[in-house]
């Protein structure tokens, strides 16, 4: 039947002449940073090994997940943002949820991504360890992101935008990360607008929220939320790990992100994937 | 610097000449069958557009999730299942949960999975629509479903065991699926044993546990998760989506599973893929 | 100061000559009956003792509730039901949940209840031991039930109404309660009129909605919702414990209840009393 | 048949000559101050109005509720802590605790309470608006509070210790109220003893824990919670709202409580009630 399959596949036969795994997701812990918008992840075992022992000696332990979508690393679905009451497409926000969820344009809809990933790793091409908080990364430094690195962007890629950011993740101050007073570094509507132009499926940060917010701002304004999801229906992911790829000067790879389908949602927490093959 | 990686890498090539994705996670959706065993699944919207409108007309909604980790398409961590208080490798159950997670075998230590993957369809290798109730699928059947299909497991690989039980995913009737009273179809000790022996890393099923469920049993006896979880350190994934697969005869393929890194869990939700190079 | 208060105090003088207390709150506990539209109860320990020990041999224990609001013994607040888009007092319902939360006639705006309560023991009065599934309690039903018991109804009462469904409450089978297939029996459209004319201030119910339901027929339509959150701001409580007060004819007591101020919510869950002085 | 019962009831008859019911309960609002060990409150609307209209024009709307069980103001079941391994009366923790609930000492186990409360004004005593943070309340204050009020403290009693500190509930800094670095005042070891030795049923407080939190020391002794929950079998109540009742200067009082009966777990919110008869 299909037994030449395996021979036809380059795709097979380059994952079995070895691949290195990027994991671009933060683990996911109680206490972790995250915004005061969204609800706290918990996580707990309602039964432990011991609680009910079947007959051979078996014995099972569970969890109870309680988190919200846009919690740890996460893609954002169209659904996420409006704007003036219309979702991408024009569709009218206020009908599109009326059920209590998003039958259209929810994260079910995201199609599982294997596709050309390129990470462009900014404060590289600023010469800079990291980004300062509340820095805007402009179209010029994106470009020259590129320039350094030799990678240019092509429509359909996902292109994942390093500020360094990410560091803080791991802060013992938890509102570090999260950095409302201190602001944090991040695309702005003119770096949108770069992404958008080049036709990207999918754009990612190494932050809380894919946008530039200024010190004490909060999310009072979300330029490229808008123009990528609701102006140009590109996907964002945030809250990505981007400092081992920096680390190891990979900025061309193959991505690899499955949202999981929860019918009707906002967004789902994500564990992206950066694949180069070695073969 | 690494300008010359896009040429290097033959994954990435394949990627780039074109890939086929088959989706084999559930949609998760309010009501769908899962076991009583197991926290329920739900799903609600805390914030709507138009809750809260920022000043320049943007608006954004999200979610609150609730669910067990077993719940939906998932993948079983090592410490999910003990036996005689013992997990994989001789830990001691009742030590490694204390504080109330795993810090050693939970699900945030399965790597992302990125390798070769085999369907077994066993209904077609026994000539039948799919399996009955409660048939046990044997080492036999295994055997012939390799056979028939040329697609020999290899050490490494993820085996993916189809009986055709997925199909009563979406009845109307939500306990058909679970299959309590019925039984379902799956593999028991010998066919673990058959896994076992050929060094597979995962093994997966299109039915809510890696079992064969006698009539009315229940899960009162589990030898595959024992013989696979704690005996030999292979993971687990139920609840999968294979009748694609199966329809389009894709018996080998890209596995692809990116496990939440949920600290310390014993299972998660996943939306795992078989991807095809069409290049 | 205020030695004298305890003596002018008649009611902590009544409370001191001794009180019997009737506990009208179901044992919530996992898989307990409950309508499908409300997310289901569970309850899990995050710690349990020995998890975390302190240096000084103490330990603690704690737990995570997830549950609908109307789910076991529950009090309606005026949010939960709307006609023609208008909540009690003609307010528009869209308006009023913007924010994701009732901030006028939330749960959290249902005062506690320290009052006269009586109970109508209909079964009783109809001389069977309890009513039929699917029965309409009638006005004369009512009349019928104070005729015997001699307890009228009084402005600012809260009156339970007794079917004897409630025995159901702890069936093996958890859809008997629910009666979805069977019919419940309950008070309509007449008897909630008849409720509103005296005036009560709250009315209650031994099954999971105060209502008459037909067999089959589910939550279709709840004129008694309509017509006493809707049009006379009577709260209602719904799948009380009813039959130790049916059993020693206790008809008229002291209601307490006192609803979780939950900010902005539909309904709490509660444990009311029938408080009955012995001295 | 019971019609006499109504003349008889001294106590309904004090209820119908009027009381003042004060409300002790706190608001429940996501992000108020609660103790980062126990899972968050949030509460959210998976159904909105307009959601599912019915044929005849109705809607219902509806929550979900997510809390830590020691959330807000709430009571401690026994179960709740252990000395050396040991719960009240000498249960052994780890065997109570075994299949994820306390089947015996649970918040379940906890009987309503409708007796003499007593309210001990500790700043009043001292002649001071509050106690400081991280005062310890000594026995000694406890016998002035009880001179200067004239109230005796009662076997069966319900009493409560005001120390002022329940004014920052509400403070817009968070961690004011939790008080981690400030300290909290509350009673220590010696006034435990004080309580135990009179032979309360109960004992609450304005403060998140019934105990004297040190500066920076948050919950790393809680020499309070062992003396009454384990050692004499006493309920605590935290979290209270006592500030009316020292306004209105209400020392004695018929005080009810009547917690959620969550089987097995350790606490549950409560909304208590102070009642005075104005008869």
């Amino acid at each position: 039947m299909t037994t030449t399959a395996r021979h036809a596949d380059r795709l097979l036969h380059a994952v079995r002449a070895g691949v290195e795994i990027y994991d671009l997701g933060r683990l996911l812990s109680i206490g972790m940073p995250q915004s005061p918008n969204h609800p706290p992840f918990w996580l707990t075992m309602p039964r432990r090994h011991g609680d009910m022992v079947r007959a051979d000696g078996g014995s099972a332990a569970n969890d109870l997940l309680v988190m919200g979508t846009h919690v740890g690393t996460h893609v954002d679905a169209l659904a996420h943002v409006s704007h003036d009451g219309l979702l991408h497409g024009g569709a009218d926000a206020a009908a599109a949820q009326s059920g209590g969820r998003f039958t259209e344009l929810g994260v079910h809809t995201v199609a599982p991504m294997v596709s050309r990933g390129v990470l462009l790793d900014v404060p590289a091409a600023l010469g800079r360890p990291d980004c300062p908080a509340g820095y805007e990364i402009t179209p010029a430094d994106l470009d020259a992101a590129v320039d350094r690195q030799g990678t240019p962007v092509e429509p359909g890629d996902v292109v994942l935008i390093r500020s360094g950011w990410g560091r803080h993740f791991d802060d013992p101050d938890r509102t570090r990360y999260v950095g409302h007073d201190s602001g944090v570094p991040g695309v702005g509507a003119d770096g949108a607008r770069w992404l958008a132009a080049r036709g990207v499926h999918a754009a990612g940060a190494d932050t809380i929220a894919f946008e530039c917010l200024r010190p004490g701002q909060g999310h009072s304004s979300l330029p490229a939320h808008r123009i990528l999801l609701v102006e140009h229906g590109v996907y964002l992911i945030e809250a990505m790990a981007l400092e081992e790829l920096a680390r190891d000067a990979v900025h061309e790879f193959t991505f690899v992100l499955a949202p999981l389908p929860l019918f009707g949602a906002t967004g789902s927490p994500v564990r992206p994937l950066a694949v180069v093959g070695r073969g």
